[in-house]
């Protein structure tokens, strides 16, 4: 279930996203809720005495599934964002239906399922992540569904765990957003979240230095950029930033250890990360893999 | 010339050794001589008032170019060494001849020369070296080439700077010599020296942790083990040591920065990494991106 995506409103707030959904039995899921807008609403919703409606919805249009991929810091609708990504893409508007428990979700998807996210809590998983391992069990609110729509012939969208569309749909909002982090401090040129990174714990940032401290400037800001990063590594305009023997070449011939390195102690990271301490904080680390301001830029520039 | 062979012979003392050599003139060549045997034979020479007599070989035997790429700490004749891996390899002895100037060179190459390392320096370069880099032009001995034997239509085996047959010559020898070095503080399973650290700057040394600090006792063992290196990063049995993106996802799930990194200033490195400072130190890192012995290994196994 976890290629669904979860569409909640509560309030005059519409919230959709992804989450793993870990299929308790016929009409009940659990879903992992991280601390993010659908868990903030649900934690107001229970404080309330409430339950929160939702619609899920399966194989809808790609622009839905890419918009329930983003996260944003503010209240963003990510239903209008789809249908903006729609009106682009498709060059027509995205259609709505409305569920009988009232939440609107797009038409023309596969299934479409509604329900509420309740009080009672249940095991959530076991679960492979990106990272390939298999995650906590965790206590999680279970997701009772009501009644179901879907067409003719209807094929469901599944997902594989820690392959590439797990680690696309994840990572792929995130390259945007360290990329405009970076760019308000110095001149981002591009970023790539690696594959050894799982496409969400390390990146590599291309930036052109033009100041002393550019790119421990950089190394902040991507962090600050995805909050979930461990590790970040700038690199100048030259190094092709997908391949990781350059970024490693980078590191060798540019890179003094310690001088270049930002470890920070004691950081909120990933969860995704086996290595994090037991109360769930770990350290994380930037590479300044720049060359030097003041060496002669002529000695350093590959030749290859 | 740098794919040739000196074997140098000086009071009972003889030394077989790679060095670059640029071409000068038509019998001179300029020849960087980096603190080992030769360069210690050398000032030896220079300080009794004499030049050192040597032999230079284009494509001997590989044995002979395998033997002559190994850098061994106490005097251990390399020629040694290429006869008896020859002897292993080939089955029959390696055939040596006297040159006219008195030093043994192997039979068989399409090349033999001899001359003398004299007490005259030049430039020496420009050269790009391993790092695809253009290495500083320093003043060097210059060789004089005084006579040469050649087959019948001889082959000239030249070598192109910074590619598979440079890299593999240089690096080859060092990984048994970590290993060898590593194996003496834990069991070390396997080394490799990265495509990203040219073959020679950095390395990934595959252990079985027994005991707690055993991943820190190899980065500083590995280290001694081949004095050029900058980086080591010491991972568990399972992870794929050619690979670098399961390298750095060893890192991403298993590597805290601030308690699993050790980095130690002021060193004696390698002079081909150009950010090193100006007075030809660097720093150097080692990265235990082992499983943390006080975790459960489970949530750390990739299932994929």
């Amino acid at each position: 279930m976890s290629a669904s995506v979860i569409i909640a409103e509560r309030n005059g707030v519409r919230n959709m996203s992804f989450h793993r959904q870990f299929l308790r039995d016929d009409n009940h899921t659990v879903a992992r809720l991280v601390p993010r807008h659908l868990r903030t609403i649900t934690n107001e919703a229970l404080g309330d005495g409430d339950e929160v409606k939702i619609g899920i919805v399966n194989a809808p249009d790609p622009t839905v599934l890419l918009a329930a991929a983003m996260s944003f810091d503010e209240y963003l609708d990510e239903l209008t964002v789809a249908a903006a990504l729609h009106q682009k893409v498709h060059n027509k508007p995205l259609k709505l239906v409305r569920l009988p428990n009232g939440v609107h979700v797009p038409a023309d998807a596969e299934y479409a399922m509604w329900g509420r996210i309740t009080a009672e809590l249940d095991d959530e998983g076991p679960y492979v992540d990106i990272t390939g391992t298999v995650d906590d069990v965790r206590q999680e609110p279970v997701i009772a569904i009501d009644g179901m729509y879907h067409r003719e012939n209807p094929i469901f969208h599944a997902l594989i765990p820690g392959e590439a569309e797990h680690k696309s749909l994840m990572g792929l909002p995130r390259a945007p957003t360290i990329k405009e982090a970076v760019s308000e401090v110095c001149e981002c040129l591009d970023v790539h979240l690696t594959h050894g990174g799982c496409g969400w714990l390390s990146a590599i940032v291309k930036i052109k230095v033009q100041q002393e401290n550019d790119a421990v400037k950089a190394i902040h800001a991507a962090l600050d950029g995805h909050r979930s990063m461990k590790m970040v590594t700038v690199v100048d305009e030259d190094i092709d930033i997908e391949d990781p023997v350059r970024v490693e070449w980078a590191m060798a011939t540019r890179w003094q250890p310690d001088k270049d390195t930002v470890i920070l102690s004691n950081q909120k990271g990933s969860s995704l990360d086996p290595s994090r301490a037991k109360d769930g904080t770990t350290s994380k680390v930037g590479f300044d893999a720049t060359i030097p301001l003041s060496y002669e830029r002529e000695g350093f520039i590959s030749v290859q």
